[in-house]
């Protein structure tokens, strides 16, 4: 594998792709927005006018795109991959994508004759500048061995999880017991101003006991001084919730935490706090207590 | 404060007696076991043959028994401390006691002008023989003062939380997000496996990502090893939802992810896992899922 396209030059996208080209690969960009895919160009890669001249051109496609629906259009969509694509392309996605639709999209691709991974990558922009991402993938093991030299571009510890869906049902189970974390402090840290704690005290308890965990850390300082800008839009982490009740549903497989987790992320939603991070969820259970957690704004 | 009885003498309670006596206090113990009350006496404590007869003799007197009806008895029973006690007492409950009966425990010691503070450790064994446990009390400022030179015999942090009842609240918050966790991990890792991804990396991923917590830090290796044995057993954890639900149902505060782990204790109660550790929830998903998350015993 030699000739690598790269679809999504965003935040994480292009310095993955610039450690691909730095690797000695040689790339081929397309984003619809034109200033990274000029940088890249400026770096030494080509670029493609379409999606299908991109997937004639290449021998393997890497994906780094914002969600399912978009990996869909890119694939299937008027103008997307599979309408130039060779049989015995590899096509691998690296963001965060649905489960399910995971599943369907190997399957259809395979119909062509192309093959598909699934590799959705855990650390922020500063990780991906430096190439020292965690690679979780799902796919046959040939294909892994396949694309293993590129993912060495990207990352230092690439994890085969077993079969196609794994690397995003593994990020999945992550993401489901941290989202199920930040709807629990969400509910417990105003039933515990409701009755007449102080706040500062409590996240000292609850950051340093048996009760700590990542999201507590994380959010709970943030959530005492009102910072809801930082991290992760409610609405992009809501896409867990669904992709965990789409497979409840489909596999009958009872979720009772993460389905009352659900529950407070459509009401936090539903208020309107969908562009701010998940520590905003505990606006939703102080207006119903009638009490602040947070500081005062002063 | 110079004469302190203590009542309670288990794994705990008899290294804090202990070390108050080191302190340089009078210390009087009572125990319906024999052994401790033994040990205590060797070491020069007195011993009484009563609740009344220790609750006339002392200045203060402090509390470490393992669940809220035997508070109740040694407080209120026939031959408890108020048969005997002299107006001014001060009595400290150093053990986890429900909310809203600690409540009712410090109204009813008041009308007889016997002082009460609720003051739950945190630590293990190891922690209270050295006295250097977490103390988080909860009672009026003069008599938070009055008790600190005792509390200050078994423990190296002394955090006053506020009003009667508000040590109890700090650790009962801390306890709700621990088992939350433990009953969101007692889902998610069934899916895990019913979906055919590798228990250790699984682990691998949960303990070390942004879904880490010290649930699935202490629990997940536990799991895996068929190790039920370790940690205090799910039907003492079980307290701390009753106390929540009590609290939810007389405040009207909605816990909608505690009410919904309380489920799962209850289901892994009555599937009789009570005296097995929090990890044990594990075991009912499994079975309904027809999986096997942990190891299977060679």
């Amino acid at each position: 594998m030699e000739k690598i396209g790269f679809v999504g030059l965003g935040q994480m996208g292009r310095w993955m792709a610039l450690n691909i080209l730095k690797a000695g690969f040689e790339l081929c960009v397309y984003d619809i927005v034109p200033e990274p895919v000029q940088f890249l160009v400026e770096q030494g890669a080509r670029s493609a006018a379409s999606l299908p001249e991109l997937a004639a051109w290449a021998d393997g496609v890497f994906l780094s795109l914002p969600n399912t629906a978009i990996v869909e259009k890119v694939l299937f969509g008027e103008g997307g991959l599979v309408h130039g694509a060779r049989p015995g392309l590899v096509v691998v996605d690296l963001g965060t994508t649905s489960y399910i639709p995971t599943l369907d999209f190997a399957r259809r691709l395979a119909e062509r004759g192309i093959s598909f991974a699934d590799a959705p990558v855990s650390g922020m922009e500063a990780r991906a500048k430096e190439g020292t991402l965690t690679v979780m993938i799902g796919g046959e093991e040939a294909i892994v061995e396949r694309v293993r030299p590129v993912l060495n571009a990207i990352g230092n510890q690439i994890v085969p999880m077993g079969p196609v869906g794994s690397g995003q049902l593994t990020k999945l189970v992550n993401q489901l017991l941290f989202n199920v974390s930040c709807a629990a402090i969400a509910e417990v840290l105003p039933m515990a101003a409701k009755l007449g704690l102080d706040p500062e005290k409590v996240l000292q308890v609850v950051t340093t006991g048996t009760g700590r965990s990542f999201a507590a850390e994380f959010f709970g300082p943030r959530i005492l001084e009102n910072k809801f800008d930082e991290g992760y839009p409610l609405k992009d982490a809501y896409k867990d919730m669904v992709s965990a009740a789409e497979i409840c549903a489909h596999k009958q497989i009872p979720l009772p935490l993460v389905h009352a987790a659900t529950t407070t992320y459509q009401m936090a939603l539903a208020e309107g706090y969908g562009n701010e991070n998940k520590g905003a969820m505990i606006k939703v259970f102080e207006r119903l207590l009638g009490v602040q957690f947070r500081k005062r704004k002063s």
